[in-house]
C-alpha cells in the first residue's frame, strides 16, 4: 500500500510500504478513507533531521473495517470508524480515571512498527478499546467535523476542561490554528462568557468569532498582555488555553493569567524548560493539560456533530489527495492552508 | 527599640533601630512577644551578598496590642494578636477568593520601610484584616502552635489543599523541614490514607510520623524515586508537596508523580526555570500552589489549636532571646534546630 513517509525538514514523501495484516487477536485492519495533517507534524517537518529511512507519520485518520482479530467484538468488516490519535483498551485504571493517554495497554501511531494515520490502511491494536463506530457513511458530509474528534476538537476541549472552565468564565485562548479554535468552540460549549483570542490570521479569526471568541487580540508579546488585561479590569484572565507549543506562546500565558488563575497547555511543548519563578510562584499560578484523551471526550462530542450543534469541520480548508501530502504540509507550514483533509 | 538585620551571608545583627509609629488610620502597633526563623529567611542568609545597610528581617510574629490607628476597629490596646507572614485587607476581591497573597491593599513584611517581624516591635498596616486576635495569654503554653500558624502550618496546609488532597489520598511530601512536617500534618488532618515522607533527618522524620506519615524515604533522587514507586505499585504517587524549593527537590517532584496526578509547590523556589517538556506534557503532571494564604486558613486551624487537636508547636526545638537571634539562624541553617523561636 501507499503510505506518507518524512525524511527530513520539508521532505514528505508517499511510497510502498508492507500492507497492515492482523497480528495481535485485539487488532482490526482500517482502510483509510480520511486522514488529517496536524500541526504537531510540522513541528517535525519544521525542524527534523534528515534520515536515510524515513519514519511513518499521520496519527489522525477514520476509515472503514477491513478484517479484525478473533477478540474483537465492537466493529466488524465494513463498519465506518473514527481513530482517536492515541491507541488505548479503555479498560485500564487509567482509562477509567480519563487519562487515556497513559493507559497500560496503549501508545502513538506511527511508532515501534505501527502504521501512520496517513497512508491507505493501518493496523489498530486494541480495536475495541480504541475505535469508535459512526454511524454515517464514509463520504458522508459530516465527515469532516467527525475527522476533527479524531485530534483536535478534543485537544481544544481538554484544555477547556482541565482549566476548569465552566459557565461565565473569561478565558483567554493563545493560538488561533486549529486547537486554539477548538478550544474557543470548547469554551463557549461549556458555557464561557467572554473569550479572547489571541491570534493574527484574520480568516482563523472570523472562524474563531462563529465559534464563540467575544474578543480577538492580533497583538504579540507585551502588546498582546497589554490588550488582555485592558479586557480584564488590568487583572488578566483567569483562565488562560496554550494551544501553540512554543517558548514565547507559554510566556504570553504566565503574563495574560490573572493571579491564582489556570494555564492548561495543549501545544506540544517545542520547549524543555520553562519560567516557574518567584513570580509564579508569589501569584499561586497553576500550570495544567496535557496531552488530550481524545477516546474519553469522543462519545459526548460526536453526538454533538451527529445533531448539528457544533460543526468543528468548518475548520478544513483544503483536500489532497495522498500522492499529493506534501502540499498539504507546505500549505499549512505556509500558513496558507489552517487544516488539510488527506484522501487516500 | 532592637531589630534584626540581615547584612549578608551569615551575617545576622541586632541593632537599634527606629520605633515604630501609626503612620494610617488602620494600622496598629504591636509589641512583639514572639517571633521565628523561617525556611526562607535561610535563603538570604545562605547566598545573600554583602549589604553595608543592612535589611531588616523576620516576617512570623504575634504579640501584644500598644496603639491602634482611628479606624482599627477589630483590636485594641493589650490584645494578644497572631500576625500572618503577609498583610492584607482580608476584603478585597482577591482575599474573598481566598487569595490573600494577591491583595489589593497588602504586602510583605520588612520591606518598603515596613519593619520585620524579629525585633521588639512592627507597624502592622490593615491591621483589621491582617490581624487575628487569640484568646489565650502571651505566655500560655499554647503560644508555640499558635506561632506555627503564622506561616509553617498554612504554608503546609496550602500544599495539600491546592493538591485536592481528601479523604483516602496517597500523598508524598517532599522535605522534613517545618513546611514539609506541616504538610504531613494537614495531608493527614484531610483524611489522606498513606503520606509518604522523603526526609533524611530521623528526628524530624520520626515527628513527621508522629504527625501522619505512614512511610518515610531516607534516599534522595534516582533512589527516592524507586522506593515511592515501590510503594505505590510501580505508579507513583497523585498528590506529591513539594516543600523544599530547590531544583532537585522540584526534579523529584516530578519523578515520583503518578501520570495525571498534582505536584504543589510552597517552597519558596530558588530557580527560575524548571523542566515542563514533552514527558510532563504526556503525562499530564498539573503543577500548582505558590505562596499560601495564611490569613484565609488561620481561624480554622487556630481551633484546633485550642481544643488540642494538633500540636504544630511540636515543631519548636529551639528559643533564643532576640540578641542571640544569630545564634537561631545558625542552628537552623547547621540542621541543629528544626525551628526556632525567637523572644525579643
Amino acid at each position: 500500500m501507499r503510505a506518507t513517509l518524512i525524511y527530513g525538514r520539508g521532505d514528505v514523501r508517499v511510497e510502498e510500504v508492507p500492507d497492515p495484516v492482523l497480528v495481535e487477536p485485539g487488532d482490526a485492519i482500517v482502510r483509510v478513507t480520511r486522514a488529517c495533517v496536524c500541526g504537531s507534524d510540522l513541528h517535525r517537518y519544521r525542524g527534523m533531521e534528515p534520515t536515510t529511512e524515513g519514519l511513518r507519520i499521520g496519527h489522525e485518520f477514520m476509515g472503514v473495517i477491513e478484517d479484525t482479530g478473533a477478540d474483537v467484538r465492537s466493529v466488524k468488516r465494513g463498519d465506518v470508524v473514527l481513530v482517536p490519535f492515541l491507541w488505548c483498551d479503555n479498560t485500564c485504571d487509567f482509562c477509567r480515571d480519563g487519562l487515556h493517554g497513559s493507559c497500560r495497554n496503549g501508545g502513538r501511531w506511527a511508532m515501534n512498527g505501527l502504521d501512520g494515520g496517513q497512508g491507505e490502511a493501518a493496523r489498530v491494536p486494541q480495536a475495541d478499546g480504541t475505535l469508535v463506530k459512526v454511524p454515517v457513511g464514509a463520504d458522508d458530509p459530516l465527515v469532516p467535523s467527525i475527522m476533527a474528534l479524531s485530534d483536535v476538537l478534543p485537544t481544544g476541549h481538554h484544555a477547556a476542561i482541565t482549566a476548569n472552565v465552566g459557565k461565565g468564565s473569561t478565558v483567554a485562548v493563545i493560538g488561533d490554528g486549529a486547537v486554539g479554535l477548538s478550544a474557543v468552540l470548547s469554551a463557549a460549549r461549556l458555557g464561557a462568557e467572554r473569550i479572547i483570542l489571541l491570534g493574527r490570521h484574520q480568516a482563523r479569526t472570523d472562524l474563531g468569532r462563529r465559534f464563540g471568541a467575544t474578543d480577538v487580540i492580533p497583538e504579540r508579546g507585551e502588546e498582546a498582555t497589554a490588550a488582555v488585561r485592558d479586557l480584564t479590569n488590568g487583572d488578566g484572565a483567569p483562565y488562560v488555553l496554550e494551544c501553540v507549543g512554543n517558548a514565547p506562546a507559554f510566556e504570553t500565558a504566565l503574563t495574560i493569567v490573572r493571579d491564582g488563575g489556570t494555564i492548561s497547555r495543549v501545544g506540544v511543548p517545542q520547549y524543555a524548560e520553562a519560567r516557574l519563578d518567584f513570580d509564579v510562584f508569589m501569584r499561586n499560578i497553576t500550570i495544567t493539560g496535557g496531552v488530550a484523551p481524545a477516546r474519553r471526550y469522543i462519545p459526548e462530542l460526536l453526538a454533538e456533530v451527529l445533531d448539528g450543534t457544533i460543526t468543528p469541520g468548518d475548520m478544513f480548508d483544503l483536500t489532497v489527495d495522498l500522492n499529493d501530502v506534501a502540499e498539504g504540509f507546505r500549505a499549512m507550514n505556509d500558513r496558507e492552508a489552517l487544516k488539510a483533509l488527506v484522501r487516500p
